[in-house]
């Protein structure tokens, strides 16, 4: 059984419970001692992961690295006495995770503003949620440098999050139509689509084929495909096969 | 006597060595333990202050406590293994004792674009000479948390520069001319100067009353007068005075 959804993709999480009796379970409660329990690449809350190892000793954490760091970073520096500040979603289960290791004097906040009334030591150490864009997150560390003593920056954004949205960027400007996939409740398959909606307007969010609507490619030459960091190769595929047949 | 000028301004030297008998040496070599030396606000690179106590017990430690705060800043992040970056003048005084606390892996840049051909450690530390403007120190500190891991930012700007060059940059834009008190030679009353010269065409850099020209103040109706950070009062009441006459 997996602690929350694996990625945000219902139709992969389906073959997975089809093909090889793989359940979703919504919280620790849920957990029972007989069957193995992932924890999913978001990570999950301090106390949670404490209560689970008490519960159920067949746990295999698939904690993504990018999501660790964060987290131990918090941990640390919280201890040595900084403020922690998070560039990220409090409601997203990554940061939820992340928060809980900094202890209490942790904020967070999606822009620079939300900070302005806030009151911080003058020692601040600085994370991101992993699927953020760079370009706020500067602003966050610009504002804080400015008014804080000591910033300790750690930019914890993913690589590859980062490298994807440079593409769909590169991508959007080229093209009439875009059409990204991914789950429609995934961070970073909506970050695509809002990427590519500066350039491109005609840009669409599919989670399969089955969401795909013809009259989108009506007069249209060029369409490009992006996807979201965990949508499976075999959705891409088929989504791709059918937009050809267009 | 002080090593080094304590000040920018011939003037008041002048009057200290007339008046005191405050002499003004170039190097610890000129040092003599008769008399007691004096280190002024920039401080002195750390093999000199030791070359200095070996040779004379009589020192007075006059760095200015925003200068102290780099170098033992560059001291601590230079031993716990971070490369340093100071942003500043290579040959300024100041820059020149807080580099030499950083060990090997110290670079000096005025801009963001001298650091684009250097390979740095993923764990930086970035300190500013104390009397530079905010907006490069930000530029700098934005490229490098686009760069690397971890940057951990001291703002170590002094604050009565920053207050100073504030005033400076609101007076110069309500008034027909502007007359910037302060050593030719010191880099925040050349700062000042451009903050002015930015907002007001007519700003002139003063040493003191006797590089006042009258032509200067035909048809103007609004004077405005700042001063650098060590400009002694009697000095800038000489020159106002002066310019009330015109």
């Amino acid at each position: 059984m997996t602690l929350g959804s694996l990625i945000h993709n219902k139709k992969e999480i389906g073959r997975l419970e089809r093909d090889f009796g793989v359940r979703v379970i919504e919280g620790v409660d849920d957990a029972t001692n007989d069957k193995t329990v992932i924890i999913r690449t978001h990570g999950i809350p301090k106390n949670e992961l404490k209560l689970l190892k008490e519960k159920n000793e067949k746990i295999v954490d698939a904690t993504c690295p990018f999501v660790t760091k964060p987290q131990q970073i918090c941990e640390k520096l919280g201890n040595e006495g900084y403020d922690i500040v998070i560039f990220g979603d409090v409601n997203h289960p990554e940061v939820k995770g992340v928060m809980s290791y900094a202890g209490a004097n942790v904020v967070v906040v999606l822009d620079a503003g939300e900070l302005k009334n806030k009151k911080l030591s003058q020692k601040i150490a600085l994370v991101s949620q992993t699927t953020r864009k760079i370009e706020n997150f500067l602003k966050i560390a610009t504002y804080l440098i400015e008014s804080y003593g000591e910033v300790r920056v750690f930019n914890t954004i993913c690589n590859a999050t980062f490298d994807n949205q440079d593409s769909a960027r590169a991508l959007s400007c080229d093209v009439d139509i875009m059409v990204i996939i991914g789950g429609k409740d995934s961070s970073n398959t909506k970050q695509l689509l809002n990427i590519s909606l500066e350039n491109c307007k005609d840009s669409y969010l599919v989670e399969d084929e089955n969401d795909l609507n013809p009259d989108w490619f009506a007069d249209k030459k060029i369409c490009g495909v992006t996807a979201g960091a965990s949508t499976p190769d075999w959705i891409i595929k088929e989504v791709v096969e059918k937009i050809r047949n267009y």
